[in-house]
């Protein structure tokens, strides 16, 4: 069962994407305390060169490091898929992405061996997907595609109506003629635009969410005694963010599914 | 008629909507060089915080202050409605934003006195198009609309067909239903969706570009003497962006009209 570690678990992410991260840890650890940072002073990441998104991870890392937290979980995709080895190679603790828990959870659903993935133009480009789920299950066939304005849809709250339907039809409608049977929302956001997406693809799809296939790991790593538990009684949660905490409450019921009134605000540009 | 001055003009922005505003002043003033700074490592500035927009800023005025420029042309709205005075402050050369010239421009414009601006969350949110508006010709009727999806339709080419349209209309139904007769493109990407703006709102309402307004400015400190002319001879163009060179030459011909095979890339975070 593992020793006892009370110390948090840290998940960042680009900016509050990543709450649905949280959000399904927290449901499913509800006695491990939790420090959140999103770095909303340079969100997007899926835009962005490997090499910018690889400097921003690695401070984000120290900062969650100096609140001495026992495991990383590393929220965003496009940071997960380009950044997990410097991070590992660098930080003295277990560090979880979210693109193999996701890669692993789509090999198995799989029946056909046909299979879509969609992510940030970062996340696609880096191939991190496509070597995880090759690795994974040898002989899959693979679509993917990047879907840059699914995340502004997400954010400013277009989840449903002809606009995100029209946007998902364009984005999507070559890999249903392919016969894809699972997909993986391979972007923090995507679960906001569930329904539109399984209107697209139809009830035989199957879609895999990275935010509880990553809350399953933590739930090994845990089990395995990878990292020690938290004692019994309601782990306390921080949410931290390095720019505008005002637009929080309304962003965090929508991504967290709880109302945070305010967020703390650091600075860790200097740091 | 003015000094010789063969110094550089300055310009920066977020990202690369600023190429619209350097398009416009290459277009009016072939002989002067000039040094474009995008801070594509950092790009989107209309979702972020006035403090951390005015951080940039003054950032991204040092490194164009330490390539020798004679003037600094603030093309990003966001960064001319919140960090002008505090580059006005601290640099020793003209300083000029878009934000102004729009709003001069566009009292001029409307016949009705009824006129709309859309930008960026920022943009709208800090209210200067809104002051420079009442200053130029009080009694002006605003209307105004935070329009955050336009950047990334323009971004990604969806300049045309149902989306942009739909997206249009969702904006700017109400300030047609009010009778604007002129509206104020509030964003350097705006002009890429032109087309659908105007069908929205119909051949009656004039669209007040902002870049265009700016180059016209421009023209104003040169031939007042305020800033020197370049020597005659075709301008060196310089362009340096924070991230991503490689997207440049897509994005360079839709935004300047001119493809740029290649871009510097500099990391101003240190400096």
């Amino acid at each position: 069962m593992g020793h006892v570690d009370p110390r948090p678990i840290g998940v960042f992410d680009s900016g509050v994407g990543g709450l649905t991260v949280l959000r399904a840890l927290r449901a499913r650890f509800p006695s491990e305390p939790m420090v959140y940072l999103g770095d909303t002073a340079r969100v997007p990441y899926g835009t962005k060169s490997a090499e910018v998104v690889t400097r921003y991870s690695l401070r984000n890392a120290a900062f969650l490091v100096a609140q001495d937290v026992k495991l990383l979980v590393v929220a965003c995709n496009t940071a997960s898929s380009v950044a997990l080895p410097a991070l590992r190679a660098s930080l003295g603790i277990p560090v979880l992405g979210v693109i193999e828990p996701g890669a692993r959870a789509a090999a198995r659903a799989s029946r056909s061996g046909t299979v879509g993935v969609i992510g940030t133009p970062g996340t696609i480009a880096s191939g991190a997907y496509q070597r995880a789920l090759a690795s994974e299950r040898p002989g899959l066939r693979l679509h993917v595609e990047a879907c840059p304005l699914f995340v502004p849809l997400a954010e400013e709250g277009w989840v449903q109506g002809d606009v995100p339907r029209l946007v998902a039809h364009a984005y999507l409608g070559p890999m249903r003629q392919a016969g894809i049977d699972t997909l993986v929302l391979g972007c923090t956001h995507y679960p906001l635009l569930r329904e539109v997406l399984a209107e697209e693809l139809g009830p035989d799809v199957t879609l895999v969410d990275s935010a509880e296939a990553t809350a399953d790991e933590v739930g090994q790593l845990l089990d395995r005694g990878v990292v020690g538990r938290a004692v019994a009684g309601p782990g306390a949660l921080r949410v931290v963010v390095t720019d505008l905490p005002d637009r929080m409450p309304e962003l965090s019921a929508r991504f967290l599914g709880e109302r945070l009134e305010r967020a703390e605000h650091v600075d860790i540009e200097a740091g």
